[in-house]
């Protein structure tokens, strides 16, 4: 256990932001609520970003980029939509910036209307949409947007809440109704299998309650993940927007009756929030712990030798090593690159640039092992003098500690590739299994605060939502209504405020 | 002709425009400067970010995001950058709407210190490496960002001067002055190759004149395109910053001599003017010409039939043509993909997602013609029932409207991806060819204003770079230096202006 990391049962929310920290994710900046993504946090967002767009091209959608800063007046159109945005934005007001009388700067140039940093695009986008759809056969209009977006949040953390945040948003216009409902449903399944397949966190599908939907939808569709705490973070979400936004920015289409029809559309996002995520699912108290397909470094190399005379034979073996998984050319190629001191870079692929490194930093083997393990690099392949007598060297698997010796021979591309891949599987795995462990179901409200008292999780009850209902359920236990699952049961059931008979039954759970 | 884009002869600037809109590249947005990139404009943005992108990773640099907003007190730190930026940014002064008394909505929550959006991150990161540098080794910093900034410049041409435009800043940080200075001329250098094999832009590379250097650098390099118009465009630049931006953030590391020494740090850059610079470059007076390398469409295919009868053969012709190209899993794959009206798309990679069309839109093949030439699809592929029966289809270029038939046992992957790599080196023959035809030599500032005035393009001739000079000639000329080229000649010889002996020549144009 590394000393510069709390543990999770002594502080949960300082172990994840020591966590952060010590695997040089992201960093404080000078702006209150915004955050520095640093690159090895970075480097996870590119990964995420490079898979799923390529499922969203995939399902046929493009991507285009709207304006980052709105009118006003644009906001205030949709009349949720503004109550929801008004209060944390960030308000351009002047086009410059000059010498005031007591030679200080300030603002100057004020504009005639304020302009605010978009908190999401439905307006900017709607308004331009009105423009570019006229008929049935413009549609169905498929766009994403990757963007930076603004919410002035009174309490941020790290990735799951920040000023300023990265994220995509889906926004598209359809004929029908039917046509909107499946895409919006699409979308989610796309979230679903992305932070299953790739971020290794297993998800639970739902429709949001009214309290809990987006400002201006009909219906918000979410996927809701369990970190570690027993707390659910909602990992993304897909709005059904019905004809709202369509009727308040005029995005008409002449139909195939000849008629004019308001569009039905969607939008649905996925933020940096799900980096976050993946550190809170899998991180243990030693830090960092990577889905291999989203790790920017896949394995590091660490020779262990004390004498000069060893280094030359460790550096031969090593060299071996990498030809066997990488090939001539990478390891010939990775010598005229500029690197860091200390340490070689190699590219385990030219497409993900997920790299292989060999640590030759001048320090102990024991700072090295904890170093890597903070930084959560999958594998640790250690070579000493005694390995490269033996042809073999020791692979170290940071999800488990799991530790084998393998044979020089053995090594190869498919060889790393396979072991990358069984570490996908197993971190899934635990990771379900750690959700279905604390998924529970009570039949009271009594059981239900027993608990998330004693211990947290997800608690699936018959509930009838509504406002009130909810809102006393969150002051009395700090947990709302995660979703209303996909999967309902048979007969109904009384619900556990009311008594009152429902067919409907929710997943409760503290959340993020 | 196609009625809705002016020739160049008669109004090159609506020409530009016409293009923009009949490919559907921009649009122009609500906010006054912004544009919207149009999703077949943004496809050549992302084929531009992956391929520099892949550059930048290959030669050591990793992506990370700093935030969007800066305190205003940090651009005042570093005395020529404020002069620079002050005069055109976007201040943030609030951090809220509420409604006002006659219930209105207005900023509330002023900041204790205004906020600009980003024109530039030098200050902002020069302010994180102060924190991350603290020795030697952790030397060099090569850290790359993608990101949107604002510069509310007076007058925006769309792709060329927007207020909001999305580019990449390169932020380096290095030991010596030697090492900075490799980098920053390694970066043109990647940018250069990037233009000529990527765009088919080809560059000329060379130094700013004190006059016309990045606010804050000691020296700026730069690319110079030239557009069929005669004049310049800076198509990326490239800054050693010296100590400047160290000394302004405190940016400091102990050395190998145990002593605090100042970094040595460059910036470099890339923006969406680039796609400027292309359809400048190669678009003509049908419309759109675009490298095959960022095409998002590489080949469209139009079905040439009347009856009903016909279609099904066609269809069928067109199947095992599409089938020969991309194999029969792409085009089962395809029919399950949602797609716009009347037109189905395949994939011809499914890493860049460059598509091939079939067009079967109820329009006449004609208007197909106009459509998909305005929009610069590399080539169409015609099918008629005559085509069928003879085993063949007819291919058009539209590079030059050349017309080939190919026989369909001809059609593979490797014959397209042949076609367009053949495409892209006529493409760039043929900038190369107008480049160098309109690449002249001054030897007196008569002979230079005369050849401005009639021709346009470069000039080449002796001058002694500075200020007062500079700003009569651009003032008399409208040209200013493009750059003082690397290739220098052995000889010296005259200043055009002062008739001093001077061992520099320089590269003039009027520029955009």
């Amino acid at each position: 256990m590394a000393k510069n990391i709390k543990t999770r049962a002594d502080d949960y929310a300082q172990w994840y932001l020591d966590v952060i920290k010590a695997a040089q994710l992201a960093d404080h900046s000078p702006v209150r609520g915004c955050m520095v993504i640093r690159p090895d946090g970075f480097a996870v967002w590119e990964a995420i970003q490079r898979d799923l767009d390529h499922r969203f091209k995939e399902t046929g959608h493009v991507n285009a980029y709207f304006p980052l800063l709105i009118p006003q007046s644009f906001l205030t159109r949709e009349a949720q939509h503004v109550e929801g945005f008004a209060m944390e934005c960030a308000v351009v007001t002047h086009s410059k910036l000059e010498k005031k009388e007591d030679g200080s700067l300030g603002p100057a140039g004020e504009l005639e209307e304020p302009l605010i940093i978009r908190p999401t695009s439905e307006t900017m986008i709607g308004s331009m949409y009105s423009d570019w759809i006229q008929s049935y056969r413009d549609l169905p209009v498929l766009i994403n947007q990757w963007a930076n977006v603004m919410r002035w949040e009174m309490r941020t953390r790290m990735f799951l809440r920040t000023a300023e945040f990265l994220w995509q948003e889906g926004h598209t216009a359809h004929e029908t109704f039917d046509e909107a409902e499946e895409e919006t449903r699409r979308m989610l399944d796309v979230y679903a299998s992305f932070a299953e397949e790739s971020l290794a966190v297993p998800v639970l599908q739902g429709r949001k309650t009214e309290r809990e939907k987006f400002p201006g939808a009909d219906v918000t569709y979410t996927i809701e993940g369990l970190m570690q705490d027993g707390k659910a973070l909602q990992c993304g979400t897909s709005h059904n927007l019905g004809q709202n936004f369509a009727k308040a920015f005029n995005i008409e289409y002449l139909g195939r009756d000849q008629k004019k029809h308001h569009c039905w559309t969607t939008s649905w996002g996925v933020s940096t929030r799900l980096i976050g995520a993946l550190i809170m699912a899998h991180s243990d108290d030693d830090g960092l712990v990577l889905p291999p397909r989203v790790a920017p470094t896949v394995a590091v190399i660490v020779p262990i030798c004390r004498k000069d005379e060893e280094k030359a034979k460790v550096r031969d073996f090593i060299e071996r090593a990498l030809t066997a998984i990488l090939g001539p050319e990478e390891v010939a190629a990775a010598r005229h690159r500029v690197v860091a001191h200390g340490l070689e870079s190699y590219f385990f692929d030219h497409v993900t640039h997920q790299k292989i490194l060999v640590d030759w930093r001048d320090t102990r083997p024991g700072d090295k092992h904890f170093h890597w393990e903070q930084r959560g690099v999958p594998f640790r392949l250690e070579v000493g003098p005694r390995d490269v007598d033996a042809e073999s060297l020791v692979v170290k698997r940071r999800l488990d500690r799991e530790k084998e010796t393998v044979a020089l021979d053995d090594l190869s591309r498919d060889w790393l590739q396979g072991r990358l891949d069984d570490f996908q599987s197993r971190l899934l795995e635990r990771a379900r299994r750690f959700r279905d462990e604390n998924t529970r179901t009570a039949t009271s409200y009594d059981e239900m605060k027993k608990i998330l008292a004693n211990e947290g999780g997800f608690v699936r009850a018959y509930f009838e939502p509504g406002e009130a209902a909810e809102e006393r359920i969150q002051a009395e236990t700090k947990a709302s209504v995660r979703c209303i699952p996909f999967d309902q049961p048979a007969a109904s059931g009384k619900c556990i405020l009311s008594g009152n008979d429902t067919p409907t039954q929710v997943l409760f759970a503290q959340a993020y």
